[in-house]
């Protein structure tokens, strides 16, 4: 039987859209100065949008001191790098935010990749594929970059129950005491936001001679005094061999860094394909990502009114009885439970009530958690919550969907 | 005996260092409205040079139309794009430069990538990854991004004598004719700056029933009247399963992507997981290259200026006996052979005579291949080249290098 490429392929997407799986992408284009404000381009049509789901989680996407680096780094040094970091792609932006990375999580180094799976995918897969023997101790909620790199690298993968320090020890345990070994985690995971205990994986590296990796891609300028991730908050940035941050989501602009020793940094610098052949990140990025870098340094206003706005939109969801996942974090998961319904709410939100909330469905999430993620930020007011938690508590009576019995009041 | 990191990475580099491969990163930044000309920062001093070794290889980085576009999608929209693409990352302009992308290419749809780099590995991995028995016969040159896509995938993988058709074909002819079969190749080759016999790989993988893979990252804005690349030169971008290119190299920006059939390109936006889970490209720095890539396809002066540029320069070299491939293409690799003394080259171009020419050492290239990689452009003059000339001339004689024997004037 002779293989008919288009045909394979278009039975592949036949089956992801059998399973509601299939994703349309909106096209969106947010306002900068009037975020979340969006304008949705629709069959033709556009309409106003408020963006109830964006990474940029302090609205620094539109901060004057980012726009305005870029607008000077466009003018002074031009749109791209012209090159690798190797080969005449290295310019000040690059060099002053590395260093200014390395101070934030108190490290002797840091690293750029042009996004912040490549900087999972290129240090990981490194360190796997370069340290004779090495086993990587993985959690079970790793990102997709993470997983890909430790795959990637062909070093032994031992996968741990999701933030359980006993499955992590038992594993730990098992290992001979000179087999190096790299504990691999996030602090905040991304879908359900729930937070890593990270004192106590840095005891049990202590113990057992492990290396620690930790992704803080939802966390850095969110948490900590300075804007350097649970970390910081927690006084842990010493203990972790290596962190993974994202200039992407916190920061508003784009690119990846890892930061830890000089010796680490330099390695993975002179060994890692996915950093060494390809085009350095523009400059107005490296320059607009240091701008939000040293604002969030020194701002608190930002992470406050996240953190109150969180709380207002939590509260209002638990008065309304409507399900999400408690966690510590400023991520609140509307769990639906089925990719069909949660991706038609989504559309009446949007259709109905011009509220943007991109239905969480399988691959991002496992089948039958599918989700609506919310981030409230700073740059929602108080009237957008409002409407967020009408449209929501109206669309649950409508499509009689399951409610949390309420505690007297 | 216990693993110490930092000791097996400061050994690591030690070695690289003894090999004359350790890389020091130029700090060097382009002027813009100036290109060529760079300042470069070194031990607290800067300096004007000249830059010969720059992928933005027509000097669209400084072009005022797609200055202008970032400029414009800065102040309307924002830094970041604040998410994937499937949450709240698309915008006009990552639609409209897909569109562009399909367009230029003559394909049903293109997809952006954040990178060339990960175009390669994402589709490549994915395709690798997803279509059983596939087998992916890879030219032996190809690039690290291809190489690192097809290991990922877990697919047979069957390498080919760099553009050897006898070889690719002997290959061919030994697998079964149900299995399905992917030919992956460059046009123009990176570092050596030679062309792939396009049309006769398509008439093999006609014959054998193979789908193609072209990646034109250094011929696309270059190449073919509306800067489709060789395949487009040659008329056989129809022949072709899958053109990739780089929006961060002619195009003078960044960001990769791929062009092909509607039913491939939503196979790999709906399964490529280096596509999937990572932030969009910045809006302004997708509405650059939107704005590079229209500009090239109506303008001929630029690769116009080049080609000439390009020759002169050849021809000054063969008449000072300079040693540097022979090849039809924009990339002229002068060959020294030696890590150190490319390294001393490069070193001495910079400090006495205000020329940056990178060294190329391994990995990039082979050890014992080590070569100083130029690349003239529409923004070197005349001048510019007669002071390369003139230095290269006088570094040769000073340093004794071998000189090709000249042909009677």
């Amino acid at each position: 039987m002779t293989f008919h490429p288009d045909r394979f392929f278009s039975d592949a997407l036949t089956r992801l859209r059998e399973e509601g799986n299939y994703r349309r992408f909106a096209d969106l284009e947010r306002r900068c100065g009037q975020f979340p404000r969006a304008l949705e381009r629709c069959e033709g049509t556009s309409r106003d949008v408020t963006v109830w789901c964006s990474n940029d989680y302090l609205g620094m996407g539109q901060h004057p001191d980012v726009l305005y680096a870029m607008h000077r780094a466009v003018d002074e040094v031009g749109a791209g790098a012209g090159g690798t970091r190797n080969i005449s792609g290295t310019t000040r932006a690059h060099v002053e935010l590395e260093a200014e990375l390395a101070g934030l999580h108190d490290k002797e180094a840091a690293l750029l990749f042009t996004s912040g799976y490549v900087s999972n995918w290129a240090t990981l897969g490194t360190l796997g594929a370069r340290i004779p023997g090495l086993v990587i101790l993985s959690d079970a909620l790793n990102h997709a970059s993470m997983i890909e790199g430790i795959r990637h690298s062909g070093a032994r993968k031992v996968i741990w129950r999701h933030n359980d320090l006993a499955d992590l020890e038992a594993h730990l345990a098992a290992l001979p005491a000179e087999t190096p070994k790299l504990i691999a985690f996030e602090s905040v995971y991304s879908m359900d936001g729930d937070i890593a205990p990270i004192a106590e994986i840095c005891d049990l590296a202590d113990r057992y001679g492990a290396m620690t990796y930790l992704d803080e891609v939802h966390a850095v300028g969110l948490y900590g005094p300075r804007g350097g991730g649970v970390a910081e908050e927690r006084g842990l940035m010493d203990r972790l061999t290596v962190i993974e941050g994202t200039l992407g989501k916190a920061f508003g602009v784009m690119g990846g860094y890892i930061a830890a020793s000089a010796a680490l940094v330099d390695f993975i610098r002179s060994f890692a394909s996915g950093f060494i052949f390809t085009t350095a990140l523009p400059p107005a990025v490296a320059s607009g990502a240091l701008a939000s870098v040293r604002h969030l340094k020194m701002s608190q206003s930002e992470r406050a009114a996240q953190k109150a706005r969180v709380s207002q939109v939590r509260a209002g969801l638990d008065r309304l009885g409507i399900p999400h996942l408690d966690n510590p974090s400023h991520i609140i998961p509307v769990m639906v439970g089925d990719p069909v319904k949660c991706r038609y709410l989504s559309d009446v939100l949007m259709s109905r009530h011009g509220i943007y909330i991109q239905p969480i469905n399988y691959p991002t999430v496992p089948k039958g958690t599918e989700r609506l993620r919310i981030t409230p930020s700073p740059v929602h007011s108080g009237t957008d919550v409002a409407k967020l938690l009408a449209a929501l508590g109206e669309l649950w009576s409508q499509c009689q969907l399951a409610r949390v019995p309420q505690a007297a009041e």
